[in-house]
């Protein structure tokens, strides 16, 4: 099928999705898990191919064990979509429902956002996933998957599919689009007549790519360079845990810190406590002028250092000479991800909630807790870097517009 | 000053403005109400050569009255700005601020977006509507309105910074982009890195010319083709009095009804009332097939009618067979603006409720009625007719954005 009519017939279809009742949405959902695990054959027979062409075509390791799928991995994508199933649904919530001196009842209900379009990398779960969380909000959905997971997530779509028909369901709640060439997704981006929002997920050249050039709205989903800022007052212990924690737990998440920033007056204690702490890790140091001749044995950070996602074992390190300094420092740098202060002042830690800029702010514990499980959400779509519409970790929530319902009984405007 | 210069320095401003007291900003508000009124020689005397320079060009009537400034006029601009002042401040609310199992108190907390740019048209009240929006909120403002009132625009903004400087605050919390150029305002929508919103405030064109070409979040304010059904129950004297006040009670704006829908089993009895209400102003009526037989005298509408938002006495007619057609008709036509049933059938008043997709739906009103004063905002930036972040008149709460605050006491995640 072509784009413009996969478009089309998504558009169609909005209103027919949008529709279903909260039953008949889990039940889908509950019944597109059983056949995930049930057609493991069918699904893993196709992702071998694309597997055999990521290994022909040289495919970092990382890749390839992103792409893989095996019956286990499976029942883990089927478990996902059951844990969406047991969720609330939001949709059809009235919020702020108030009557107006002219007696007109008015109120903002939850309603889906329509066509939902989202572009990804070779991470065949997120065919599920995404579909999963858009079906429970109402959303139509139309995917596009990377090309080196091509067969995977059509096997996907395709078992999603067939549970919908088995349901009575209308296939088009989510379609999948299979030309991979950058021409289609560079016109995918621009059907704003069809298309409500675009969500890419991936690295930030894909990001980039659709915020440049996307004419439908977006929802950013973003790179993390994430600070710890230690100041003069803080528990040392506390704050070695909190760095040990958000660099080596997990490095190749966008919650994981990248920057550290100590308060100067600390900064001769500390820093060598931390270098213990992290070598045990192999973390690479690269260290402005002060801390570099407090420790000697690190690499000197250049600029670049400071505004960087490195996704490995590396921090930068920068001594600041007061709080002021260390949040002028964070907001020029930072990505708008997750930024964390370590401290026992309480007006600190109120200024630094304050005035840094980012969609989630911590004092005293480590920022891998950005993620819509830790927040509490029982899903996540994605965690947003920017301002509008959803900013932080996005649940079903972030997957809902609202409309005004009004009530009246014959006014009319004076 | 150069477009960059000026990005660059309200950017550096954003934080400057965020952190500022609800007393500072209303100090200021009530203080450059204050001047443009004392100001008002210096103001019409500038706005005195865009009216030149327009009878000049030939403008319209009607947008020679938008220009227009004298001291009554300035007056009511003054008294907005002393409004919102008046109005609560919502920067700094925490919303749903609740603990996780694992101690972490997490809530939300309303902030500023960041630095604003507002592109519209010669309606120099806007200059300072916008300004006093966006500052009360927090916001940096970048403004960029039309050639045709670039002294009025001028005039305000200067009188304003006048008032930041005499009130001790940076004159950048508002900047105007003298360059009114084509090249310059489609440099300034890919300004990313420096503005956080666009919103475009005018004419189709203006607004369809962002959403294609901006790189930076829009939020869509929009044209209105607003519908009103009258269904097989309605209240005929209800139906006419709501016909009657959408269609006629002011003509150029969004929230005015173009559209007539009527259920097919009482068109032969209400269409007659309808010309004869209309005809009395003058309503030219755009009818459908079976319409145009009941009606004889009325002009046959082609496809193009019934998508048309004429801001003119026109009105299109249709003739549906039920509730069905009727929504489904709405749904293919409509912008997303407001849509109105006349009923006294409680399942369509509902049905139309839940499956019009639009800002705002009415039972039983007027949809003249959306507007940020007639809900109890207290102000309004304009009516977004787009799905993510805003949708519908917008008010101070639209010019906010959110961010994750969290309390720890030293979590780190397992």
């Amino acid at each position: 099928m072509d784009l413009l009519t996969i478009c089309q017939k998504a558009s169609d279809n909005r209103y027919f999705t949008a529709k279903l009742s909260t039953d008949v949405k889990n039940g889908l959902l509950l019944k597109a898990a059983d056949l995930i695990v049930k057609e493991a054959d069918y699904i893993c027979s196709e992702n071998a191919k694309d597997m055999e062409r990521g290994k022909a075509n040289g495919l970092p390791k990382g890749l390839l064990d992103r792409l893989f799928l095996d019956p286990a991995r499976l029942e883990g994508i089927a478990e996902g979509m059951r844990q969406v199933a047991a969720l609330p649904d939001p949709i059809g919530e009235v919020l702020g429902m108030q009557k107006r001196p002219n007696g007109l009842l008015i109120g903002q209900k939850k309603v889906p956002i329509g066509v939902i379009g989202v572009i990804y990398e070779a991470r065949p779960n997120v065919t599920a996933d995404v579909f999963a969380l858009c079906f429970k909000t109402g959303n139509t959905v139309i995917l596009r998957g990377g090309s080196d997971a091509a067969n995977s997530n059509k096997a996907i779509t395709t078992v999603i599919q067939k549970a919908l028909a088995e349901e009575g369901l209308k296939t088009e709640c989510i379609s999948l689009i299979e030309d991979t060439s950058h021409e289609v997704v560079g016109r995918f981006m621009k059907m704003n007549q069809y298309v409500d929002l675009l969500i890419p997920r991936g690295g930030a050249g894909l990001i980039r790519n659709v915020v440049e050039n996307a004419t439908i709205p977006v929802i950013e989903t973003g790179t993390g360079n994430c600070h710890i800022f230690v100041d003069e007052s803080a528990n040392y212990d506390m704050a070695l845990d909190i760095i040990e924690n958000a660099k080596t737990q997990r490095i190749g998440v966008c919650n994981a810190a990248e920057s550290l920033v100590v308060h100067e007056k600390i900064a001769e204690d500390f820093l060598p406590l931390v270098y213990e702490r992290l070598s045990a890790h192999q973390v690479e140091l690269h260290t402005d002028e002060t801390s570099t001749n407090i420790l000697k044995d690190t690499i000197p950070a250049t600029e670049e250092d400071f505004g960087k996602e490195y996704l490995d074992y590396k921090m930068s390190v920068k001594v600041v000479k007061d709080i002021d300094e260390a949040i002028a420092h964070i907001n020029h740098y930072n990505t708008g991800h997750s930024e964390a202060i370590v401290t026992e002042n309480y007006e600190n830690a109120n200024r630094f909630l304050d005035e840094i800029d980012a969609a989630c702010v911590y004092v005293n514990a480590s920022t891998r807790f950005t993620d819509g499980f830790e927040f509490g959400f029982g899903a996540e779509i994605g965690i947003s870097t920017q301002k509008l519409h959803a900013r932080g970790p996005m649940g079903l929530e972030a997957l809902t517009s609202r409309k005004y319902i009004i009530y009246g009984n014959g006014q009319i405007r004076n």
